[in-house]
């Protein structure tokens, strides 16, 4: 079978591999689509060579159907349509014990800390099997990790129906966000600074803010009525953008940290303080999440095909990178067994 | 009648003034004792000459009885022991709608933004007024507002008993919230680098981490058998204890923002993603915790005694702001109207 995978050194190199089998518990999946992310970017940029092991098949957002299944497995049939929810948790640390597997002390990311969906024929634990409904694109499905990612954000927040929400950022998260806010009634606003997403935004029927064109306080004091917002979702991983995500929530309102700062970021707990504000992280998603995706997909509440700027070959990833990087595309997918 | 005034250019004066007579609603009190705190230090060193309105008589930790009372006033009798809630807020902003009042967006701090305690008769409107249990010493008594930001502060946090609590910084409002949290049933630990400060905090039966001689994560670590602490309070002000607390806290863990903190520090926003952290602000109080500092004094929970560490007269104010600037102080009192 071919793989694309991570040798290191800024490269990645499709290769012919031979497909593990299902064992005792297991399911190998034949792989449709793999869609990249921002992680898989860093991946490949070697900045998270100190935890991958090269070379790696990597890839973690996908669909496909069950090609094999295990001894004991028997609530999977071959040819059942599925997305995989990509965590493996250990059960017994303090996080586990405390409810909070989806963020074990000792997570194993699937497709980063072992080997992910670039694959033809992929292996991977029944439990990690989310069942796709009918009728579903296998494209769209392809959607289900980043749309969780979404929809664990959101439930994370607390936001009620009728409340505002500000997105700070509106690349593929920030997008998802927005639109599983919206589905759960709240209003949206995107602070975007780049034009064609913020085009593509509006197109999608939000309230847009050009950050670098308006006072984005002022504008969102004024569509507050001068409360500020009830929740602010920080997606675009900027030092500037943290440091004024706090002077647009209202007193009593929520800050969530969506975006990953790997060096530590200005808060200003002035106004923290002052309105008594609420931060909070929030990192992948718990399976009631990805459940929730997937009914959302195949409800057609996503605007998957919006999203889905491009739809490679397994040794399309370099190009697609380079367009990623360079604002040229908002979500590829990768069609590791399927057609383009 | 006498009274402390700051007069601007880091001066505080005794002056003699003509007490505000109590008009429809209001009361005037005969203060007894008026404490001094880190807002009081800096209104005298002119970091907020530009919102005090100079000559003021500040102060606003304090307590006293009734020396007469202004018409319509029904529920208040001359002689009544009282301290005073020193809030107002204006009930119609979108903060006081929301039922936040106590952060009202305009709100009016007495004792800052109006005059406050240092004088021998205060008059204020009779709703800032909570009556002090029977038997409650008025040198007690003129801690309640800081007792009402610690616990204040621990409801914040939601802490629950059996919790593990940090709390960063061993001045006075670390000592009452450390003693309000292991009163709602915590295991509370100090981080205070100051050795004497650290002696009086083991000697009310805290354990305490000197961070610089010791390793505090590595501590709390083994404290919580590798979990991390369920809440941790940053009430020191610096900002090294910020960038630090967030690697304190549990996954799912809290941190509240107790300490006013002018400028916007670094925050570890990796761990914070990492964890699921929780950043909350909490400022002053609402009324229930005012009520229950009272509460907690009568009751004797409160180490008052060791706390006040000077009780001096109203011309012996600067002295006693050297030594609270240079440690030789914890909490002072004035004796306005008092014996000292």
């Amino acid at each position: 079978m071919r793989t694309a995978t991570y040798i290191g050194d800024h490269t990645v190199q499709t290769a012919e591999a031979t497909p593990v089998q299902p064992e005792r518990g297991q399911v190998q999946i034949a792989v449709a689509y793999t869609g990249l992310c921002g992680t898989d970017l860093h991946i490949i940029h070697g900045s998270m060579d100190g935890r991958v092991t090269r070379p790696l098949a990597f890839g973690h957002e996908m669909s496909g159907t069950i090609a094999a299944i295990g001894e004991s497995v028997t609530e999977w049939a071959v040819g059942d349509a599925v997305t995989v929810m990509p965590l493996q948790w250990d059960g017994s640390c303090p996080a586990c014990q405390a409810g909070h597997s989806h963020i074990c002390q000792n997570l194993v990311f699937v497709g980063i800390d072992s080997p992910g969906s670039l694959q033809e024929l992929w292996t991977v634990p029944e439990d990690l099997l989310v069942r796709l409904p009918a009728g579903i694109s296998l494209k769209h499905a392809a959607l289900a990790e980043p749309v969780a990612v979404a929809v664990h954000d959101v439930r994370r927040s607390e936001l009620a129906a009728g409340d505002k929400v500000v997105v700070v950022g509106g690349g593929p998260i920030g997008v998802l966000i927005a639109t599983v806010a919206r589905h759960a009634g709240a209003e949206v606003t995107v602070i975007e600074p780049e034009p064609g997403r913020r085009a593509q935004i509006a197109g999608l029927g939000f309230a847009t803010i050009d950050p670098r064109a308006e006072d984005q306080v002022e504008v969102v004091e004024k569509w507050t009525d001068g409360a500020g917002a009830d929740v602010v979702f920080e997606v675009s991983g900027a030092a500037q953008a943290v440091l004024g995500a706090t002077a647009l929530a209202k007193v009593r309102g929520t800050l969530v940290v969506v975006a990953i700062h790997p060096v530590p970021r200005e808060i200003d707990l002035q106004r923290l303080f002052w309105r008594e504000l609420r931060i909070l992280g929030a990192r992948v998603y718990q399976r009631t999440d990805f459940e929730e995706a997937v009914r959302l997909l195949g409800e057609g509440v996503i605007p998957a095909d919006e999203l889905i700027s491009q739809v490679v070959p397994l040794d399309g990833i370099p190009a697609a990178v380079d367009d990623l990087e360079n604002g040229r595309a908002l979500k590829v997918l990768v069609a590791v067994g399927a057609e383009e």
